[in-house]
């Protein structure tokens, strides 16, 4: 038979499925003999099986009944005993903390009648009538589905017509006469008394946290992070204690070291004779935790010792909450702590050399994300910086620069070489530009979905948004600082994408120490210790990874920074940004070009340029391969814009009606290049396969930059990736020519080039039929961008700006695909590829150079997919090589997880 | 032991696999008794084995030697006799007809020995040169690599030299002449003299075969054809017979019934003292084969018979070659012959009525591509139109118009309501406008798969093609006929897509009988007897098919004639029409609406026109389903376009400097709209759930026309379809709210408004995700146009005119993936969808509405995948009825293929 009610002390921290995450952690408690008030808990399943039927499952409420007898033998009391009433709070938790669910219904066993033994056995009428005054409000509100408001107003009235505006000030006379109140307010919208019998008042509120699961914010939050709706939360059913008993009770909450620095030793507040919702208010100020140790220096040292017993236990930094009633401590909850990115790499490291873990379980206790964090410049030291607001972090990183309000001015300062933050109510699309221009984008509007949260966190750009203290008035060209002051425009402002925090005037910018130990400025034996953290993990992620580390460069200094940042040869060279500039003009002569012969010119003068940049890229990652991606988007991206061309011959031909005619033919081959849909039109091999000799020039480009390298001695090793390949034939024909070319150049210099040539995977098409594809390619690398574009059929450029901020809303996605890779879609196109790819060709070597390669759900996807290696930005290399190591942790049969000292 | 060769005796028409379709029709001849001259087949394996190892089969020259002495036996010479030498023809031929592989060498034994042992058998010296000529001249080139030229003008050089232009005045003496330098053109080239050794001969020959299976030319036609490289061709050796040894010989084609028109009786042509490149060389004119009577009484009796034999044999229409030796008939080849769209189906029930084969049998020997063009309107009495030339026929219909040479008089003269004949050397993107405006296209340059060829017949355009002999002079404005004559823009052109002939002024275009039929304005009674095979073909395909046949319309009329051309509902109704002309001022108001208000308000005046819309439809199609897909375009389609609103506020300010400020407004929303890729922007379910209210205006005003409607005692039967759908979130929200809003007008209302809620699947992530998102649909329709742009990552509109032409040519495509569905990348996605949207929803209905649906490769393909139905465009709707039927019949267990009699 299912059980469905667990008493703490049969339950333990591994069964969050079934008890739900405190649920679990108030039974490892009980099993340590940690001073946890008894109690039980109500399974997940039961609430499921509530959810499906619309019932609670028959034997539920015998078993409760039992496990309350037990509950009432051990606490000597009866819940809702007319003289010595047992009280029980009533807690919702599921596997994951959710909030949008029903949360704590205190002090369930008070009535009328109960109400006095409360008093008698307290000691306190006026505490015993402030209690049910908040059970009646609370379980009003959320069993019974009573508005707040009334409850509001009556207390409020209450207090007025007492002349005081402080709650404690109401006498337990005025609180008596307030339950009545409330109970009138409960009967008026229920059309019901407010229930009497305590087990009655138990069972309604365990059926409403249960039917909480399913209320709109609750699955609003599941559909955002992905949690299934098949979970359930479990019901934890606790006897009350109270901290609010006189200056000998209090709260507490505590960490076992400083989340903040990860600095050794307890850290923690108290609050004497409060309960936790008011710590939660701020009502008074809280003592630091070790002034405890003065006034109650029994209860002090059991909770020293009771969090020693919990991080050795835990094995990690632990978060608690406690209460001390009457001179007893209680221990409340307990958790796994957060901690900021810092804490937990020096965490990790030293719970490594307290003996607690491994370096296994080191590694799986650090994150990228962390790591990212670290990497961000900082704002140095803000003591004396002027801070303004703080809104919400959007977009992580330390920006300074003068105010400006609108993105042409943005554009046109930063064109003058001018830092400029872009200050807006809310963005649109319309300031992509803006944005694109600005150092950092600030906002006084919108969270951390709105557009500029969005687009900026796509762009790396740090931002602030949400900052509702500041009003922007942009016709005036001015911002309201809360404290009346003004900022006008050109005023430099710093803001902070981590914190939130908006400065007034410069502030210094520090680098991050973890990069630079990582350029090699900074040493393990320098002496910082969140430094030697990160080098003790990287040397064992590196140990543990399987997933190569590989980086998207298109030049030698990028390259030459990745190497130093530990990737291990170019996953994408993108050889676009060398059509730029001074090239352009070559550009256009080849489109302009009217015959073969200037067509062919056009591309020959390319060439040396070409062979150049080929030689500095492939010095600085001498020894390691080196990917070059063929031309892939589209020829008119080269050439003036359409739009810009054609209001200018307009108005020429409107006013003077002097035409250039070099403009005038540019206007006919930029007209004859528009493309509708340019990402999806005549770019990557198709332009090779209809521009005869561009990729041969390339091609060549590479060889005999090569076979120039090893004449020096030096180790090049190149490879040529085709882009936007979609059938087997496409990439057959551009073989054929490349390994030509190859020939041609090794029989002309008598060097060996030899060269891999491969695909990108970025189409789905391409992915579908990589069985095929695998017959004509020394190597796959998905392009994740374009598979996502062409995957979900939509343009990053266009719907990140016009409704990925709506989606995140509905929460149809929990995280953009372009960060994180849609592992469901986009991701099965992945598997299928690798699968049939390498069935087809057992070498084929396959790696991803989207940006997801630097993503840490996403590396942890790849790894599992089977892929080689990843390739990301030069600054998400060391990311990677951290996720990498983790993912073989977490995933790879060898060594086993769990305890790894 | 694997056996090499075959004689014809011992093969049959069943292993073209190994013998070629040539080759297996000889053999089957043979066994049939019929005057098939000796010989024997070397198999495809022997030449994948020559192939693969570069060397021929090691048992091949035994088994070649031992058929070779039998062949001698037979015919009592031996090859390459001094005295009667035995002679053979050599001939390629594949499983698949094919051109660019080698084709035939005659004559092989011939050399300066045996030449005179052939004049003794003959009686004649020239025919013994002339033969020794032909061999010396097609070995050389076609065995050994000399190019023709050479040869060429060494025959001219002897014609001058001997004062004539004419071949047969060269005497004996000449052509023996003329062997001698000929072989002095092969020493020249080869560095070897003409092989002399017949045996020789005869493996070199069989080795070139084999060689030229892999020429860059067939290897393109195969790769545009989607032949598999691995087949290998045979070689067919058979024992010479001549038609030119005097009056008494002659060679002949013929047909078992006329292929043009169906009608029965024997077909063909013959030629007295001649050899079948004679004939093709047009020499002198040919006989109808009904004069063999008078000459040649026996061999014409002996023809007939044969014949006759034949066609019940093969139970179908036969073409032969055959040839007459001194009064001896000799059958050079057979096979089922090709005849005309109008020709199969009357040949098809003849059959039937004949008793040859059943009436499975007579549906599987008509195909939907020729009922297709026997929809296309045709020219009527061409007997006295005035052709001008013929090109090559590109995109099938008939169309008269004046001829213009540039698009932007297209699209002006066509404006003005005139209809217009597009006329260029050939066509490039620019042209777009003016081929839509065109009611054709004439280009003198380029093949089917010229630019011009392919985006026709992507709009359905009737178009020629490479028609070489006319001039166009676009600055001149002329058109310079082969006769010297001259047409001048603004005269009519009738040009024929189907033949490619061009006529000077209007020739009367005919309606399409099978249209008139389809229409009801023509009964089978009425006499004509296409439309009574169409008819019985059509009550058998009806019967058979098992895939329902749906419509995509979007108005009244379209609905009404595809109901009478046998649709059965309609799978797409487009709301987008619904939303332009008068209804653009609407779209207008919505997008630059400043309030909530002004944005209800203006969707609130779209719903009573939007339900009028739907009355209609829903009425036209009573009693059956009909799709309607909500809002997909986006909607910046429906304003101004950004660069003309660019360019007139630009050039108004540069000039007098006033603005309309509504001009202006419009001209933010529109930028704002502005998507770089639209295609893949904010259109379908995204705009639905961007724009509050937008899909609901369009679900109430379907609910209430079907409400309305019922009230009035009829049948609707609406289904909503949600376009773009790439995440089952999107879907449920959508359906969420549709079902609100279904309710609501069913209480209103008191109708039952019954409506299925389903979405296109469109996008590959969906198809990805098909088990998922079939949890909240009651319906898939595929939308196979979508799914290929995004599954190939290619917009349609971009690049059918960039690079499909060149893809065509270069073989990566063998058709067009927008024509028939690509079935190993795109169909893959289909397939996979099916088959787990069915796994999760067992009665989902699944269709598909993209223009695959009338595309009779693509109808098999769905009908293989299980789906419900295809929808197609009206004139379509009969193609898919017929293909659906086929398909039934090729894949379904039940009936057994083969002889269904």
């Amino acid at each position: 038979m299912t059980k469905y009610v667990y008493d703490f002390a049969e339950g333990s921290k591994d069964m969050k499925d079934l008890l739900g995450g405190k649920g679990a952690n108030l039974a490892e408690m009980t099993v340590l003999g940690l001073p946890v008030p008894p109690g039980f808990v109500i399974t997940t399943q039961a609430c499921t099986t509530y959810l499906r039927t619309g019932e609670l499952p028959q034997e539920l409420a015998a078993e409760v009944e039992e496990h309350l007898l037990a509950l009432e033998a051990a606490m000597g009391k009866g819940l809702g005993d007319a003289d010595d009433p047992l009280l029980v709070s009533v807690r919702s938790g599921g596997k994951f903390s959710m909030p949008g669910m029903m949360d704590t219904v205190l002090n369930i066993g008070l009535n009328d009648v109960s109400v006095h033994g409360l008093a008698k056995q307290s000691g306190s009428a006026r505490f015993a009538w402030d209690s049910y005054r908040r059970l009646v409000q609370m379980f009003g509100k959320t069993v019974l589905g009573v508005k707040g408001e009334p409850f509001d107003s009556a207390f409020e009235e209450a207090k007025r017509a007492k002349g005081t505006r402080d709650d404690l000030q109401l006498e337990a006379s005025d609180l008596e006469e307030l339950v009545g109140r409330f109970q009138g307010i409960v009967r008026d919208h229920t059309g019901e008394p407010f229930p009497q019998d305590p087990r009655a008042q138990l069972e309604l509120a365990i059926r409403a946290v249960f039917a909480s699961w399913n209320t709109e914010r609750a699955k609003l939050y599941r559909r955002q992070e992905r949690i299934s709706g098949d979970l359930g939360t479990a019901v934890s059913v606790c006897s009350m204690v109270f901290g609010n008993l006189g200056m000998d009770s209090g709260t507490g909450v505590a960490f076992t070291r400083d989340p903040g620095s990860g600095a050794q030793g307890v850290y923690g507040d108290y609050l004497q004779n409060a309960q936790g919702e008011d710590v939660v208010a701020g009502i008074r100020n809280t003592l630091p935790l070790q002034q405890l140790e003065e006034l109650d220096k029994r209860s002090y040292d059991e909770l020293m010792q009771t969090m020693a017993t919990l991080e050795r236990h835990y094995r990690d930094l632990c978060d608690i909450e406690f209460t001390i009633e009457r001179g007893k401590l209680w221990m409340l909850q307990t958790r796994v702590g957060k901690r900021t990115a810092g804490a937990a790499f020096r965490i990790a490291t030293q719970l490594v050399d307290e003996d607690l873990i491994g370096e296994d379980e080191a590694l799986l206790r650090v994150t990228g994300a962390q790591l990212a964090q670290l990497m961000f410049p900082r704002f140095g030291s803000t003591k004396d910086a002027a801070l303004l607001t703080t809104g919400m972090g959007a977009s992580p990183g330390a920006a300074v620069g003068k105010v400006v309000f609108d993105s042409a001015t943005a554009v046109e300062w930063q064109a003058r070489g001018e830092d400029v933050i872009l200050v807006r109510r809310e963005t649109n699309p319309d300031d992509l530009s803006g944005m694109i221009a600005s150092a950092g984008i600030l906002t006084s509007r919108g969270g951390k979905t709105s557009h500029a949260a969005v687009v900026a966190r796509g762009m790396g750009k740090t931002c602030v948004c949400g900052a509702e203290e500041l009003e922007v008035d942009v016709h005036g060209r001015t911002l309201h600082a809360p404290d009346g002051s003004q900022i006008t425009e050109g005023e430099v402002l710093s803001i902070d994408g981590t914190t939130g925090a908006v400065y007034r005037g410069a502030v210094a910018v520090t680098p991050s120490p973890v990069v630079q130990y990582f350029e090699g400025e900074l040493a393990p034996e320098d002496g910082d210790d969140l430094v030697q953290a990160v080098h003790r993990l990287f040397v064992h992620a590196d140990a543990r990874r399987r997933l190569g580390v590989r980086t998207n460069a298109d030049t030698p200094s990028d390259s030459e920074r990745a190497r130093r940042f530990g990737a291990q040869g170019i996953g994408l060279c993108r050889t676009e940004h060398m059509f730029l500039g001074d090239r352009r003009q070559l550009v256009e002569d080849l489109v302009l070009a009217d015959s073969e012969k200037a067509q062919s010119d056009a591309l020959a003068a390319l060439l040396p340029l070409q062979r150049e940049d080929f030689v500095g890229i492939l010095r600085a990652m001498d020894g390691l391969p080196v990917t070059v991606r063929l031309l892939d988007p589209p020829l008119h991206e080269f050439l003036p814009d359409l739009v810009e061309l054609q209001v200018e011959i307009a108005v020429a031909e409107a006013t003077d009606g002097e035409v250039d005619p070099r403009r005038r033919k540019l206007l006919e081959a930029v007209s004859r290049l528009h493309e509708s849909n340019p990402m999806i039109g005549l770019r990557g091999v198709r332009l090779g396969l209809v521009i005869p000799g561009l990729f041969a020039v390339q091609v060549r480009a590479l060889a005999e930059a090569a076979a120039a390298l090893r004449g020096e001695g030096r180790d090049p090793r190149p490879e040529v990736m085709v882009p936007l390949v979609s059938t087997v034939q496409e990439l057959e024909i551009v073989r054929e020519e490349a390994e030509q070319i190859l020939a041609a150049v090794a029989a002309e210099t008598g060097q060996d080039v030899a060269t891999l040539i491969g695909t990108m995977i970025e189409i789905p098409r391409a992915a579908l039929t990589s069985g095929s594809i695998a017959g004509a390619a020394d190597f796959f690398s998905f392009g994740t961008n374009d598979l996502t574009q062409m995957g979900y059929g939509f343009s990053r450029d266009d719907v990140e700006a016009s409704f990925f901020a709506r989606y995140l809303d509905l929460g149809v996605f929990g995280v953009s695909p372009f960060e994180s890779i849609d592992e469901a879609g986009i991701g099965r196109l992945v598997r299928i590829s690798v699968e049939e790819g390498r069935a087809a060709k057992p070498d084929l070597k396959i790696g991803v150079c989207g940006e997801h390669g630097g993503d840490p759900a996403s590396v942890h996807f790849f790894h599992a997919a089977g892929l080689d290696y990843v390739s990301c930005s030069p600054f998400r290399v060391p990311v990677a090589r951290l996720e990498a190591g983790r993912a073989a942790l977490l995933q790879d049969a060898e060594p086993p997880l769990g305890d790894t000292r």
